[in-house]
């Protein structure tokens, strides 16, 4: 938007699609929904080839995606983005391969459409049955990395649902060149083209009529930086699929087994520190006699230790904590390490300060065990395993769309199975009610 | 609230909990939340013989739950209250014994809480379950009847979540007398006391404050008229479980048993007019030979009908439908008829006009009937029985606290199940991702 168009408020007879947001989201809504109620109808195998064919597309166009990335990283050189966020946006022809396999990979997984959930016969001889069906119209709003293109147009289409794609402006040509080439193959076989739609402008306004699009759009999914989720969750009026923060904690109590800790806190810190999954607090037992040679491996490893007044006294490097740190995703080699005395007062601090992400105990104590997992309500509780499990793929669930730690609907790891709803079927022999 | 009040701005010193809505539900909500953090840890037996107790309670006090349900009445008369708003607010000695039994039978229920929805073993060795888990505090605004006050409580309760109650304001000194019942015997049984609260004002802005609390409301149920439930809808910050209309069809099929197809519909749209799952729309196939008799019935039985043209030439008492009844839900006597030419019309129909909530097709036509469930879309789609089933009860799932035709978490009657969410619980032996 240029200052001039800021600045002046729109005549009456502006106010077409093009620049009221809320005309477009609705018009791209229903042609949307349109097209969600053809997709419905074609089976798990056509939907599955379909598939393939946007893969097979994706990887013939690989010259026109990487001509218009090259013209998003120019630009984002111009306007002096470098480091992480340029090699996020960057592709070459390895990432369209793994682009174009992501596809291939949602393609093969079971489709969750027209799955039993249960059923059951009643004694007036009505037989009810719960199935699953797609949700509707998806919304996803991401940043900078144009393969999200792809990968969540395949999982929404997989679960029979149209979608709304809505890329960060640095992407928007290789999200367009990307777009482009799924939606032909898609199209090929058989998906209405409206099935996926990329939002046309970059214009801010259009995420907010995104968000305030309740019953037109059924679910948001926001996939980026927390200052994004934030934004998406402070002022939608459509359900928002998301985690704000992976504050996840391990707790080593005094019966875990000291090799055994030392392996998955360090694993569950370093093995990559930018991802949602790894652990941000440590808390130590103070029964537990292995404490300081555990704080030290990490230390050793590069990490920056802060600690209390107790965890400080385990080795001098430990610099102090602040009281927000307990509250802190770092997202890098930093860590925050509390003594605890005992698992009540490790679930306490979990309860206080736990992002409701995933939470671990390590313990050789069974009944420790039981208990932690019984009482930390977090969306995943694990005993003697690295927080970094914490994903879609090594659940078994194939691709996932996302992380969520809100409580309704679907919660940890989100793939097919959360991108659908369900319907009773009732079958009945002309049964009246008495 | 007073007149003075309502116009006079409070100054900064008045702004206690007692007048700031938002202070005063952020303290209820807070309350609520650390009860429920120990309701969650009660058994399922525990939580059971709480609710025996408040059952035996409610019966024990009916002499004070009668003389506060007189106040009630006799200001809603002296309100010009009246005929059915009169009725659901007046208690007698039945009705009370009624309450009594509905939270007995909740009592016995299975505990969803705790119930494992599946497990897997990776690969690596990690197990994989998913459990059932209480969502946390929810949100119940209901309008004149004051069983709801007991009920709702119940169900939230044995589902191991807190509750906050708002009431209508005609029934406010019978909730008080039911809410005290309750919790007494709840405390008895060791459900802490503010695991069940009732908004102790009926300033409407306490409703405002709820819907707004979302992170402090896990999600909001509405029980009551079209009105309350639209404007729970509209402003609610909170998700919402709930149904706006039950614009209910029946399409009889040309392949319809005569007989069956007459008595369904009559019972559909007649043994109670005034349910969310009785038909408001008939759609009867151009090819079914029966439809003047079946018309006839209904006719007869006292239903004023509708019509479309064909419709009308079935029967000289059929008056001309106008527009707007193929969007009505009339909850009367009343029922609007077109005639459509095969199932893809009756289904397009209903596309265009259900609310989602129930639809039925009566045919002896197995794969007409296959057809109509995979393609209609609604929380609940029927072959060949009354749209007058659509309840919890008579799904087999017990007393219900609502049927949702929103398209997340819960869907058709929802019962203990949908008042519960899930975590994930991993159990592994030393794993460290690679």
């Amino acid at each position: 938007m240029t200052k001039t168009e800021a600045t002046t408020a729109p005549r009456p007879e502006d106010r077409s699609a093009d620049n009221d947001p809320a005309e477009l989201i609705g018009n791209l809504a229903r042609a949307g929904r349109a097209a969600q109620s053809r997709l419905a109808r074609l089976s798990g195998p056509e939907k599955a080839h379909a598939l393939q064919l946007a893969a097979s597309r994706l990887r013939e166009s690989e010259e026109e995606i990487l001509a218009a990335n090259v013209r998003d990283v120019d630009a984002a050189r111009e306007a002096g983005l470098s480091g992480a966020l340029l090699d996020r946006l960057t592709l070459d022809s390895a990432r369209i391969e793994g682009i174009a396999s992501a596809v291939e990979a949602v393609a093969v997984l079971p489709d969750p459409v027209g799955q039993k959930i249960d059923r059951t016969e009643r004694p007036n001889g009505l037989v009810l049955e719960r199935v699953r069906v797609p949700i509707g119209l998806l919304g996803i709003i991401y940043e900078s990395r144009p393969n999200v293109t792809a990968d969540a147009a395949a999982l929404c289409v997989r679960a029979g649902n149209a979608v709304l794609l809505r890329g960060g402006s640095e992407a928007v040509h290789s999200n367009r060149a990307i777009h482009a080439a799924m939606v032909s193959g898609l199209a090929e076989g058989g998906v209405p083209a409206d099935a996926v739609q990329l939002i046309p402008t970059q214009d801010r306004a259009a995420v907010g009529a995104m968000l305030a699009a309740a019953g037109l759009i059924d679910m948001i999914v926001p996939r980026g930086g927390k200052s994004l989720v934030a934004r998406v969750q402070a002022d939608a009026r459509v359900p928002v699929l998301a985690h704000l923060d992976g504050i996840c904690h391990t707790y080593v109590h005094n019966a875990a087994d000291p090799a055994m800790a030392r392996k998955i806190a360090y694993n569950a810190k370093l093995r990559r520190t930018g991802i949602c999954g790894a652990m941000e607090t440590l808390l130590l037992d103070a029964q537990f006699p292995d404490s300081a040679a555990l704080v030290g491996d990490l230390l050793d490893g590069g990490c920056e230790v802060r600690g209390d007044a107790r965890a400080q006294s385990l080795d001098s490097r430990i610099t102090a904590a602040s009281p927000q740190d307990w509250d802190t995703e770092y997202l890098e080699a930093v860590l925050s390490v509390a003594v605890v005395d005992g698992l009540d007062n490790a679930v306490d601090h979990i309860a206080a300060h736990s992002s409701g992400h995933t939470d671990v105990i390590v313990t050789e104590d069974a009944a420790a065990a039981e208990e932690f997992l019984a009482v930390v309500d977090s969306a995943i509780v694990m005993v003697n395993a690295s927080s970094q499990f914490a994903d879609g793929g090594e659940f078994g669930l194939g691709a996932e769309i996302g992380i969520a730690t809100g409580r309704l609907h679907a919660r940890g790891p989100v793939a097919l199975e959360g991108l659908t709803t369900y319907k009773w079927l009732v079958r009945g022999g002309g049964q009246i009610r008495p």
